[in-house]
Formats: structure tokens, C-alpha cells, sequence
């Protein structure tokens, strides 16, 4: 039963399928005093938004978020924080011929065996669509964070089988890749329009960075710092791998190589991302996160019906080809939510040793 | 503070450090009536106790669990399950030389940050002696899932630059690798002797799987089954990745390679990992996790001393030169211990869909 | 931080201030497969609706509730239930003269030394109009209990000085004040009448019972059945007071007359109401709780202003004199939510002993 | 399932039945840097102890507690304290003759129920033998709170029929009972003497107070103080009631004698117990509790057997005739657990406003 909250002192809950009346979350534990208004959150739900180019899924989503309650005069009262999205581009008919069938690749066969029934209108609840609220929760803990001098961004790091470098942030907000280098994009658009036309979708992978994390975050054994963002991350639908620093890459080096030595000006490196001990050291955080190819896709695949006969399925409706795109501003959000957790959790401090434990900003 | 608990229903809660007098766990909410003695948790600890091959530390530690509570009469009543392994073996003055000073890649210096003080006897808290008693707990929950036929095993699939490939589940117990190959033991076994001889250590891969889980297990949105392993197995000491199905293979994948498409006889592969949109579909469960070398290697490296002046730095005291190799039985217990509290949280049974959801054992 | 969630696996989160835009909630793990409609909730909410007498606050919310999600073709699906009732009747002006002066037993006091900021408008989010979407949650509960053969009902067992004897079920509904003795209510209108002649207010006694509930509910040590209870129904606004069963009488009966015997044919008293070491024994639970006076009342008090200064203060506004006359449905609710949430955590049973431990029902 | 853990951050972890090897507890989150040894957490125990006077149970246990982690030179680490209490003086044949037999209002019959299989023993897990652990973990606490100026003490408020009037902290130490009167002593002597005459048991009464505890702790909504402090109360054994401040007294109160009226010195009263809103006011808190006489006594009993059969029951073993005498230390500990981890969650500071909200102390 009840999976649906996210965090222990600054918790995050999410309802809403993706062809009901409306999303909606409850963001509890935000510190009193921070300034709020919808348009905080509206930005990165922009950013998130579908239809924004021919590279995404068709289907119009103002997603204009209304702020219910814990906001008094224009800032935070400490009190929950109520968001509602209402759908407004629902068009439950595509869905029809899929209500009796398993999508390949699809959440369609585990709903219906965990629960019996299933809103099969758009993967209900399965859909990305709920992502939305995570994106609207994520950007209070991002304003509350860059108080601190905390900021959280991410791009996207490969699309299929096309690397991209990190050149630098300018770039990353000016495509719809989210690429951090801007001569690949014509690359990127290119191998979109194909994928398009072979009626298929791919891959990608994400990265994102926390930068300005003070040392001492994370509550060791199982509530490590790593150990949440890998439940966050991995949370995302579609996400299939979740790395910490160099992950999968360290198997093959040895201890000389992946040890970020330290000198009295700093780390010499961060093959670590940021955490030793499932504590944040104060270097960055870095996590990069796989994603799949979406599943619904127009070319015929395999599937069975509920009663367990063969059957070809053909997802029609409107759908990303490539769900990494618009997922950077998801993984931000999710990254944001366990740091500001985190920082709410972290009482360490003890005085006799002059530590740089954070402290809670003046707002 | 407090993050020393994992689990929702099926819980495990540990303390000790490496150099103090115990370990100690309790595990709550096993159901009642399963036959259960020390020797059952003795199996999982001697496979990974250290010191039974050269490759491993050669601290010596019998590693003997004692049963405090929660058993009558050679079966579980349901109460609380007290666990404790006396420490016998700590040479603690081994450590006072790296007392001021942090060791490279090690928690040294983020635990010194978060809490002011630390236990810097063989890592204190931070050490994988901890481990022990994730197993402990594991084996209990590995019987439990045994009698529901869902088996859970683990193998090293890459050491340092050597690949491993599953060649069956005979000699995995064979060999101190946990190596699904035969062939490659003498491999391995050259690498590691050269890797102590260059004073160095190396990374590794573990790939853990679970069979014969129903489909239904897994709470959307935030309590997804492959949030909850990835969180769980990030959260062992020098994971810096988690896989789920063919993981970051997939970021290159089409969709219409990805699918696991369905017939009649069942699906037709598993590049899923036997889970979709958060929930088991009844394959089995497929993880891989990355292991970073070990930080504790005699070679000197530069680092700092508390009061911020350089240093250099060898770690004495015995060490893993891989601490891959005794993570196998380590995977398997943190999975097993997911699946068990997935399996008392799943009620989501609706008895007008005949559906294959689990049903608890008749002991 | 965080402290809006209420419950395990059937789990209560709510949000919303008394003049903010909205009340909202997220009901997250109830099964799969039940009937509902916003009519089931609205049955409830009803009951607590202020207005419906002279004896309660002349605010008129039509509490109108809207179900946002988890329900598709009038059955529940397993995923969470977002719950929307619109603030349509605040007159926020009322509280300007309030906004710098804390009125004496409420919360403005203690909520600005919290948060240092609050929302003054009628309590904010200390106010009981919080409870409207507990009544809304707990219906949802109550229909789900019900499927099983468990009834949650209340009633009003005192007034001020007036105690009320239990005559039966039937009047309860039937008069204003939940008074289960029809011939009561006469003398409960004219204390009432004159309470307000007297600008002031009271207290109440309300006693909930759940009849039909299986043994075996509860988790000792600490999420024992009657410390939820305890903490569900102290979580209520004014509550000062919880007993189970005969509750303080108990602290002056001695062993053989407080011991519940028991015979072949069932239990012959039930001093325990219905739980025996935190376990539900299959008698009906019975609960008490004592609800203070409002402290708005229109009578001038001494109190300070935020600076500190002595302030007289008259709290104008509209406001119950008696808040237990509409508490019977919120103590319904949150007996139900606690009992929910107890049935879907029970997972004891053992199949070796034939034990009626309850079984989750074919709806 | 579980349910053998107590709090947030502050977080109590227990197992241990009455008869089996050892009591076990794990206490996570406890600031690094307090001092703590065993002789800090054995006065408590010693005044919980058996077998301190003829009034209690002849049972003799030492209560040695052995602390295993988290300690470190003599300070606390920030890593969890795990602690050992081993059983020495149990009797178990004592209890053969009601292996088959559930006692009248004893946890045998709900026990049963649940789980199918019960340690019968001295009432295994259901045994007040379990509350050492909670008065172990209670001493770390109380030290804790001490630093900050935080003392919280209980004494007997009634025993059976005699009510005892608060004279002054001094004696509560002095004598057997927790009597705040030492001129009732001598009564509450010859009563117990004739009670253990009688063959029978009675209830009791306890009060605990906090002083010192600044504004801002709790949680509202559902984490309220009061509802914490009411959660904690009842769940422990024999507890039938739990009243804050004037408690069920409230009931026939009026607004106008109830509400603590403010002035700059302070307030005038405190009917509240300490909490407004569910939020400290930074007066004492107050709370009552009613502990229901002992079930175990040795007057004969209508019961039934395991297979339904009418059957006579005495209950043998060492028992206490009134379980409130040693309740006092136990609601002591309980009522500090709750305030450490009300303290750790409180972030609400808001540095625009100059509010009282505790600090860490600098230990």
C-alpha cells in the first residue's frame, strides 16, 4: 500500500493519473519565511512541459500550478503546502483499444496483476504525467537551497548512442536537449527526426550536479546521503541505472586511481561525486541516471490480452520518443528534495570541534 | 541523526562499530512460526566472514551470532528478533597513527565534519564490519523467502578490468570469488596477488538475482520495488552504482529492442530486470552494483591532518585489498531484506480479478 | 517539520488553512476495488458541517468535496485519493484585531514562537476546520471497514456538567448535539442557549466504539493498537484527554474487578475496551476523549501583544461554543483511520493455529 | 508487523521477552559529544529495579546494562547506542501450568490470536519486564535534556482510592511509592500490605512534568506534542488513560475558568499542561496517566483454554500487585524520548522575528 511520500522532514506526496481531473502534492516541512508564489514553481514546470518542440509528446499541458495553502503573504508559513494542476488535454479515447492489452515494456501488466484494476487511460498513474508534481515540489526545495548558495542543475549527458561533453551551463537552457554542448544539438535534432520516422524510441542519460553542499550531509548506515538519491533517482520513471561519482567506472580502476587525494587547498579530484561515507564532503554532488526507451511506440510488438491470448499492440496516443529529454528538470527536482531533507535532518554539530556543519539561512 | 533503520514492515535496525565491543541488530515484523536457530544466520556470516582466503583481510573474527530474542522453542513468534556478535579480534592500536589525520577516499573526514568526534579505531561505524550483521538479518529473510520459492543469489561479474561471465550457479560457492566461471578463478587469483604485491586495490561488480518472485511487489510512486533495492544496495559500503535490468545498456537501446515483449508462454526477455513502473512482473529480479576500490592501501597518498596542514598517508591495519570480494553474500541479504518487506506490504489483492499476488506460507 | 501525515499503510495527509484558498488531502493505500463516490464522503462531512444548528459557528462552508484521483469507473484503484474541498465563506476581516495579539488558549502563542510567521485569519492552520478533511478521509475508511462488519459510531457523553447516559444508537443522528439519550436533548439546548447569554463556552465528552473489529489488531511495543488511538484522537483539536475502556476509573478498581474473565461463551465485562496488550481482543474498542472549551469566546480576556505589552482581548469572529458538539464525526474518523490502517498491517497470522485474524475482504 | 520503534529522529528500538536470554535496544540519533558511561543509565534502572521493596515483584534481576556502540572516550558519536541487559533470575517453570490457559485481561488471549505461537513465559514480549529497555534509553535522553535546562519527573499522584496531593519534589525520591507526600506513605503502605493479604492488585495513578522545555516543539497536524506524548504514555503497559494538563476535568469547564490568561510576566494558569495547538508554551508539561491494576494475581479467574474450554486460572510467578509503583521512571523515560526527538525535528526558526526556539546546547 501507500508509496506515494517522498522524505522525512521535508516530505513530498503526490496523487493524479495522467487522464484524471488533476495532480496534486502536499509538500510538508518547508521552513517558515521562505518568499513563494506560483511563479517559483511555474518556471521549471516549463521547462518540464510537453509540446515545447517537435521532440516531445504532443499533447498541450498548461500545467498551470495553483498554491492552496501554506503561503501567507507571500512567503512561507511552515505549514503544508498544498499545489493542484488540473488536466485540461486529456483525450481518453486514444486509449481504448489498449484497455484489454498488455503494453510491451509496460506497467499495464503489473498494475493489473498488483491491483486488479487499472486506469489503463494513458498509464494512469504509471504515466510520467505525475512527474509534474515532483518538478513543482523540487523547485521550493531549489529556492530554498540557492539561499543557502546551493545550486542544483543537470543536463543531459547522452541521447542514444551519442555522447555529449559537458562544455559548460550557458548552453544547456537554450536547446531542447538540455545538452551542455552546443554544436551537438544539430546532431541531436537530426537523430530525433529518424528515430521519429522509424517509428522507435531510445534512450539517455542524465547528469546532475549539486554544487555548494556543505560537508556533513547524509545519516549514515541506511540513510546515507547516496543511498536517498539513489531511491530519488531511481524513482523516475524509466530510470533503469543510477552512478554516484565515477560509478561503473570505478570496477576497473584501483585504489591509487579513484582516491581523491586531499591537500590543504581542496580535493585534488572527485571520482567519490561528492560523498565518502554516504556523507556529503563539500565537493560537488554528481549523479547520472539511465533512462529507457520509452515503451509506447507506433511499431507492433508482442503482447497478450488479459485473458491471456496473443495479441499485436500498436500504442497510438501522443508520446515522448525519447522520455530523457524532459527529464532533467525531474532529476534537479529530485536531487533538490534529498538535499534539503538532508539539511533539515542534519543536527551533527557539536561544538567543541569547530566544524562546517550548515546552518539554517537567515531568510 | 537517526538513519540506522531500513525497512517499512519487515525492518532492520544495527549498531556497532568495527573496534567496539559488538554488533548488535534487531529485526522486527518476521512473521511468526518460522523455524529458525543461529546456524541458519551462521552460514550467510561464514561466507562472508574475513580471513578465509589470502585475497581478504586477515583479521580474524569468528563472527558468532547470538539469538536474544524473538525465537521460543526453535520457531519466530512474531516479536522482535535481538542479534549480537561480540567483537574479538580489534587491534586497535594499529590505528592511532591516522587518529589526526583523514584518509583519502575514506568517511574520515566527512564523519569528522558531521559529527566532531569519531570512532577513527578501523573506521568505527563507517567500516564494513557493519555488513556482518546485514547478513545476519538477510539469512533470516532468505529462509522466509525460501519458503515461498523465491531464491535470491549473487556473483562477482567483474573484477578490476576482468570481466565474469555467468557460466551457472555450481562452482559460485566453490570459489573465494563467488565467480560463476571455473575457469577464471585462477585468473582472478593471478590479478589479486599482483594487485597486493603493487600495494593497490580495485573495484568490482556484483550482479544479485532473485527468482521465483510473484508479480505485485512494489508500492508506486516513491516505495517502488527498484527504488527500494537501489536504495538498499547503494547504501553498502563502497557502492557507487545501481543497476536494474541491463541498466545503462539501456541509454543506447530502441524501444523496439528494449521491450520485453509478452506471448502466451511468457515474456521473451528481460531487459526490464523483472520489474516495470515500479512493480515485479514475476521474471526474476536482475541488479548489478558497483564497488569502488578499497581507500585503505599502503601506498602513501597525500592528505590532510585535522588542523588542515598536509600530510601523507599509508593505512595500516588489515584491509580488503577488493572489498567486492566479500560483497556478494552482503547483495543478497540487503535484496532479500527488500523483497520480504515488499511482500508483508503488498494487500494489494483484489479478489474479483483472479490475480497471482502472493500469499504469505503456510509454515 | 513535517507532522501532516497520519497512519502506515493507509496514510492521511492533509493541508489547508482556515481562510487559504482550499482544504486538500492525500489518502494514500487504500485498496483496490471499492466503491466510491464524493457522495460517501460528503455523508460526513455533512455531519460535521458547521451551521446545521444554533449551537455551532454560524459559518456557512458548504464543504463541498471533490475527489481528484485513485478512483476510475466508481472503484478505487490503489492509487492515492486526492481530496479538494474550496474555502468559499471566510471573512478574513474579522481577524485584523487579532493579528499582533495572542488570544489566551489558542494557538497564536505558541505558533509565532514556532514559525515566527502564521496566518491570523481564524487560526490558520490551527484551526478545527483542518478536520473537515480528516471526516472526508475517515469516510473512506469507515466504507472500507464496513465491508468487513466493522461499525465505527460515536457519540456525546457529556456536555459541561451534564453527562449523557447511553439509551441506544438510534436518536444519535436525530438531534444536534450526537446526545445517544433523546430526552437529554432539551436540557442540552437550554444549557447551550444560556452559555451563549453568557459569552462563553465548554467542554464535552465524546465516547467512539468500533464494534466488529477482529482479534489481532495492533503491533506492540510501540504502535500498539491503543497508543495509535491515543495518538489519533489527541491529534484533535481541544483534546486534553484519552481513555480506553473504563480508562482513570481503572486507577481505583482493584485486579478482580477490573480483570475481564472470559468463558466459552465470550468475554463477561469489558473494562479493557477491547484491547489487551496493544492487541485488539475481538470486543468492541471503546474510546473517550475530553475536549476542552473553545477559547474564542467573546468575553475579554488579559493577554500580550507580540511586543510583549498587556492586551485585553475579545476574540470576535464566528465560533462554536462548544466544539465537542461537532467533534463525534472527526472521532469517528480518525477511529476508523487508525483501525484501516491496523487491519492492512496485520500480517501475524500463523496457519499452523485456526485464528480469526481478519482477512482482507472480496468487494 | 513492526512496530517495536519509537520516534523520528530520536529514534528507541527494543526487543527482548521476559524469560528469554537478554534485553536488547538500540538508541539512533543521539547527538555526538554528550558524555554518557553506563552508571549514567543505571540509576534509572535501579529505580525501576524489582524487588526494592515488599511491594514490588520478588523477581531479582541486577538490571546490569552493558552500553556496546556509540560511545567513544567517554562521549557520545552521533552513531547509534546499542544496549544489552541480560536476564539472570528467570523462573519459567512457574509458568508451565499456564501454557494452555490465557489469563483474564493478560495480552495471553490477543497474543495467541495474532501470532499463533506466544513465549507464555512471564508474559514474554507483553511483559512490563520489556519497559527497562524504554528506562535505559529514557536515562540517555533525560541526560540530554538536562544540558538544556530540561528536567522531567513524575511521582504517584493516586493509588487505588488514595489521591496524593503534590507536597514538593524532595520526598518523591525517599520512598517506595513515588509518594510527592511523605505523610501518605505510611497508608499507601498498609494498604498494599492488606491488598497482598486480599490476593489482589489495584491501579494507580502517575503524574510526569517537564520544566525548562522551551516554546516551538511539535509537530501539527498529526505530530502534535500532546499526540506524541499520548502515544508514548499509553503504550505503555497497563495504561488505560492519558490526560494534558487539566485533562478530562476540561470537560465541565468553561472558556472562561479554562483558558490561561497572559500577561507580560507570564501566563496566569496552566489548564493547558504546557501545549497550545500541540505546539510547547514554554510552561511545565503536564500529564497524567491511569495504569489499570495488575492482571496477574492469585485470586482464581473464569477463563477459557486454548481449545474454548472453561477453565479456572490462578496466576503463579512473581508479580507486582500494583504495577504503578514502578511506573514512575518508566513515564519519566517516555516523556524524555519524546522531547529529545521534538527538539531535533524543530527547525521552525525564522530569524525575522526574534523568537525563543531552542538551540543545541554546546556540550
Amino acid at each position: 500500500m501507500s508509496g506515494n511520500t517522498f522524505g522525512k522532514l521535508f516530505t513530498v506526496t503526490t496523487a493524479g493519473e495522467s487522464h484524471g481531473p488533476a495532480l496534486v502534492a502536499i509538500v510538508d516541512g518547508c521552513p517558515p519565511g521562505l518568499e513563494l508564489s506560483s511563479a517559483d514553481l511555474q518556471r521549471d514546470l516549463d521547462r518540464r512541459k510537453p509540446g515545447t518542440s517537435r521532440h516531445t509528446t504532443q499533447r498541450q499541458e498548461a500545467d498551470e500550478v495553483e498554491i492552496l495553502s501554506g503561503v501567507f503573504e507571500g512567503r512561507t508559513t511552515g505549514t503544508p503546502i498544498g499545489l493542484l494542476i488540473r488536466n485540461t488535454d486529456q483525450k481518453s479515447k486514444d486509449y481504448s483499444a489498449i484497455k484489454h492489452v498488455f503494453r510491451p515494456a509496460h506497467a499495464d501488466y503489473t498494475y493489473h496483476h498488483k491491483y486488479g484494476v487499472r486506469d489503463y487511460r494513458g498509464g494512469g498513474r504509471s504515466s510520467a504525467r505525475e512527474t509534474a508534481m515532483r518538478v513543482a515540489a523540487g523547485a521550493i526545495a531549489k529556492k530554498y537551497l540557492a539561499k543557502l548558495g546551493i545550486q542544483v542543475r543537470g543536463y543531459m549527458s547522452q541521447l542514444g548512442p551519442i555522447e555529449i561533453a559537458f562544455k559548460g551551463w550557458d548552453s544547456v537552457e537554450q536547446n531542447a536537449f538540455f545538452s551542455p554542448d552546443p554544436e551537438k544539438v544539430a546532431e541531436l535534432e537530426a537523430y530525433m527526426d529518424q528515430l521519429r520516422r522509424d517509428q522507435d524510441s531510445v534512450g539517455a542519460k542524465i547528469t546532475v550536479i549539486a554544487e555548494g553542499v556543505p560537508p556533513g550531509l547524509g545519516e549514515p548506515i541506511f540513510d546515507r546521503l547516496d543511498a536517498d538519491l539513489a531511491h530519488a533517482l531511481m524513482s523516475i520513471n524509466a530510470v533503469k541505472g543510477v552512478e554516484i561519482g565515477v560509478g561503473f567506472a570505478s570496477v576497473a580502476q584501483r585504489g591509487t586511481e579513484h582516491r581523491d587525494e586531499l591537500t590543504p587547498e581542496g580535493f585534488l579530484s572527485n571520482n567519490a561525486g561528492g560523498i565518502l561515507g554516504g556523507i556529503s564532503s563539500g565537493q560537488p554532488i554528481v549523479a547520472h541516471l539511465a533512462l529507457k526507451p520509452t515503451s509506447s511506440i507506433t511499431t507492433p510488438g508482442r503482447s497478450i490480452s488479459i485473458d491471456g491470448s496473443a495479441s499485436d499492440v500498436i500504442t497510438k496516443g501522443r508520446h515522448d520518443p525519447c522520455v530523457g529529454i524532459r527529464a532533467t528538470p525531474i532529476a534537479e527536482a529530485m536531487m533538490a528534495i534529498v538535499l534539503l531533507d538532508h539539511l533539515l535532518r542534519n543536527r551533527g554539530q557539536n561544538a567543541d570541534v569547530q566544524v562546517d556543519t550548515p546552518v539554517l539561512p537567515q531568510l
